[in-house]
Order: C-alpha cells, then sequence, then structure tokens
C-alpha cells in the first residue's frame, strides 16, 4: 500500500528545517530506523554530505537515521533495500538527471508503489507526478526526458504563489505558467502552497495543512480546494 | 555587420505593446521595408495569426509591413530571404522546440550573423545568448536541445527580478537560480530588466535604457552595470 508525504515546501517562513512536518513524519515513518535521503537536487552551495547532515539533524529528533544515496557504492541496490525514502528540494532538471544518470527512477517508483514510505519536499515532490514540467526552476542541466516517479496520477506545483496584484512586473504569473503547459497537456496540475502537503495512502490522496490549494485543469476554470480534499480520483 | 536588439520586454506596465522601443526600432530596421515575424513561442491564448496581427499593428505605425513565418510554406527559404526578424515573447521551451522542429535554429543563426537586423523581446531574446538555460519560462515541452542563437558569447535572463526584501516565500529568488545555473555552468549571465535591452552593432554590444542590468559571473560577486556599459568583451 503506497505511503507518501508530498509536501509543497520543506521550511515554512521563520521555522526550521523540516519543523513543521515532524509530528506528521513521526507517524508516517513509524517503526523505520533507518531512511534514505536523496540530496542530488542540491546545485551546490552546500555538498551532499553537509545537505545529509542537515536532513539527518531533522530525522534524528524523532529518532531515525537518515544516510545519504551518495554514500552508497550501488544506489540501485540501496534503493531496493530501503526502509523509506527522502527526497530534499533544490533543482528539479538536475534532480530528474541525476535519478536517469544513475538508473534509480524506474527502480524507486517501483520501490515507493510497492508501499516503501515516501517523504518529497519541493523538487522531491516534483517528481512524484507524472511529469517535472510545472516546476518553477531553472533548466540549468538538460535531462534525458522530463518523465518523472508518477506516484500520483497529475502533476504538482510546489511553492505555488498567487498573483501579487500590485506588481508593475510584466513577467507570466504562475497561474498564467500553467496555463501554458495546459495549452499542450491535459495533466492536471496542483498548486501546492507552502504549508500544504499530500497524504497519498493506498489509492487514497488527501490535502493536508491548513491552506487551500489550486486545481488547475485543462480548458476549465481554476478552483480551490480546501484542507481534507479528496484528490483520490483526479487525474 | 551584426545589428540586434536583444529587450528584456515587449511591454511596459502602462504601456502599449513595443511602445517604448518604436523610436529605437526605427533607426534599427531603417530601410527594412519588410520584416518577418516569429510567433512560435506563443503558447495559446491567441492564435500565430492574432499574434502576427498584434505585432503588426506596432511595427505599421514606424511603416513596416510584418509578416508572420506561419504564414510561409517554406520557412527556411523565408528566412534566407528576409529583410529583418522579430521574434516575439511568450514560452522559451517552446520557441526553441518549434525552431528546431523546422529545422531553422541554424539558418536564422546564420543569417542574422550575416547582418540581417533582428530584434527579440522576452523569450525572443533568449534565444539570441549561448543556451536558454538563464529562461523564466515553464517546460511546457521537451525541446530537442537548449542550446540557442549563440548571436552573443553570454546568456540572458529577461524580466530580471530583484529580490523582494519584504517576501516570506520560500522559493528561490531569480539570483539563487541563476547561481545555480553557474554550479553547472561557466556561461556569463547578463539580468535585463524590464526596460532594458541590448544593442549589438557587429562586434560592439552596449547596455541601453534607463536601467542598470546585473552581471552574474560564476564564482563571483554580481555587479550592477550602468546604462550605456560596453559588454563587447563580456564571454
Amino acid at each position: 500500500m503506497k505511503s507518501i508525504i508530498i509536501a509543497s515546501t520543506s521550511t515554512l517562513h521563520g521555522g526550521n528545517y523540516l519543523e513543521y512536518l515532524l509530528p506528521v513524519l513521526e507517524t508516517h515513518f513509524k517503526n523505520r530506523k533507518n531512511v534514505i535521503f536523496i540530496p542530488y537536487a542540491r546545485p551546490g552551495g552546500i555538498s551532499h554530505d553537509e545537505y545529509t547532515k542537515k536532513a539527518a539533524e531533522a530525522f534524528d529528533s524523532i529518532n531515525i537515521n537518515l544516510r545519504g544515496l551518495h554514500e552508497f557504492e550501488n544506489p540501485e541496490e540501496a534503493i531496493q533495500n530501503a526502509e523509506g525514502f527522502f527526497t530534499g528540494g533544490g533543482n528539479t532538471f538536475l534532480l530528474v538527471t541525476q535519478l536517469y544518470k544513475h538508473k534509480i527512477m524506474q527502480a524507486l517508483a517501483e520501490k515507493v508503489k510497492s508501499g516503501t514510505p515516501y517523504l518529497g519536499t519541493s523538487a522531491g515532490s516534483n517528481i512524484c507526478g507524472l511529469s517535472m514540467q510545472t516546476t518553477n526552476d531553472m533548466p540549468i542541466i538538460y535531462p534525458p526526458s522530463f518523465q518523472t516517479l508518477g506516484l500520483i496520477s497529475f502533476n504538482l506545483n510546489p511553492h505555488y504563489l498567487d498573483p501579487d496584484t500590485n506588481s508593475q512586473h510584466m513577467g507570466e504569473t504562475r497561474e498564467t505558467r500553467i496555463k501554458e503547459f495546459h495549452a499542450f497537456n491535459s495533466i492536471p496540475v496542483l498548486g501546492l502552497r507552502e504549508g500544504s502537503w499530500l497524504e497519498v495512502k493506498g489509492e487514497k490522496i488527501t490535502l493536508k495543512g491548513n491552506l487551500k490549494a489550486r486545481l488547475f485543469k485543462q480548458n476549465e476554470t481554476p478552483v480551490e480546494l480546501e484542507s481534507e480534499s479528496d484528490l483520490s480520483n483526479l487525474k
């Protein structure tokens, strides 16, 4: 039975890393002692070791041992043997490129679909959808494909931002960008605001957190979804 | 001798389409009666015909006849015979995909390098750089390559936005995104604010408009460049 947390962001303004999610994660990873951290989205600034250390400190507070996937000689084998996963944020183009390069996109998808608990934040959430095509990230590297894990039957837009009605900037709003996506793709897109997450339990998908989310479907007016909305049939 | 205008945006807040640029374009396209408009970046909303009509109305006011590239049976031939080009904004992933699909990326680059005047705004400016990897656009379609026209030896970030110091949003700022690009690429990136443009005359590249631009180089602190700065040696 699938067990997945798909969070808009790792960190809320003024909060510590993963702080707002820790009570949820304690239940989510219950009885799991060792979880694998996938640091590949990080495009520098800090190393994979440092990024893993930061995530491990948060997990340590709920008595879980986190180890970076980059520490394993055979990443595919590490995935097959894993008790749980956390994929952190960064750049989605880089994350997807690395998952293909290490030939683990499919292995990770299968392992999570078979019931191993997964947590994604930001870029780590983007890859839970059918494709990474509704990311906000800059194309700093050319991935072999935009296809991602397909753990759910729609796409995500993490860090969803409402249009700033006072702005004089002429660049596209997030809503306009998602509308552009729907000019060529029929996949629904869920705009997840910072502080929202999806809980996937088997085939049941529920919107969690205190905020509404914004759902975009091709050729339809976007709608606001209340917290606790059931998204199980969205596709 | 190259003759290129690379503008951050087509439209300033409160202004009409191309309005602020018209005096510049009158000189830029002097003695050119017919200019080809490349509408390919437009991801819907309006058709290529409608988009061309909008651009043609602006060009009509400076007595130039604009015709959409999509109207020609053989786009490569149309490019070979063109007296001038204007590539409008929209989605850069789409524009680049279309240029490769119609097999005109190279033909367009060669024609502009040989001296045919070119105007780009937004996505049409992005493609003037070495790659489209510093676009702000959403990856709504998978292009065969991120390589672009290479009319200048650096990359652009049009619609450059300064960080909003009051924001509580945890998504990456534009500056952070460009820094991520420089984790993997050594190409300099010029952040062009709305109202700025580059004038390329032969090998001379000059920053125009009233605003400063922000220059990002790998492993260096970004710097602000005054209007009229000479960028001829930037690479």
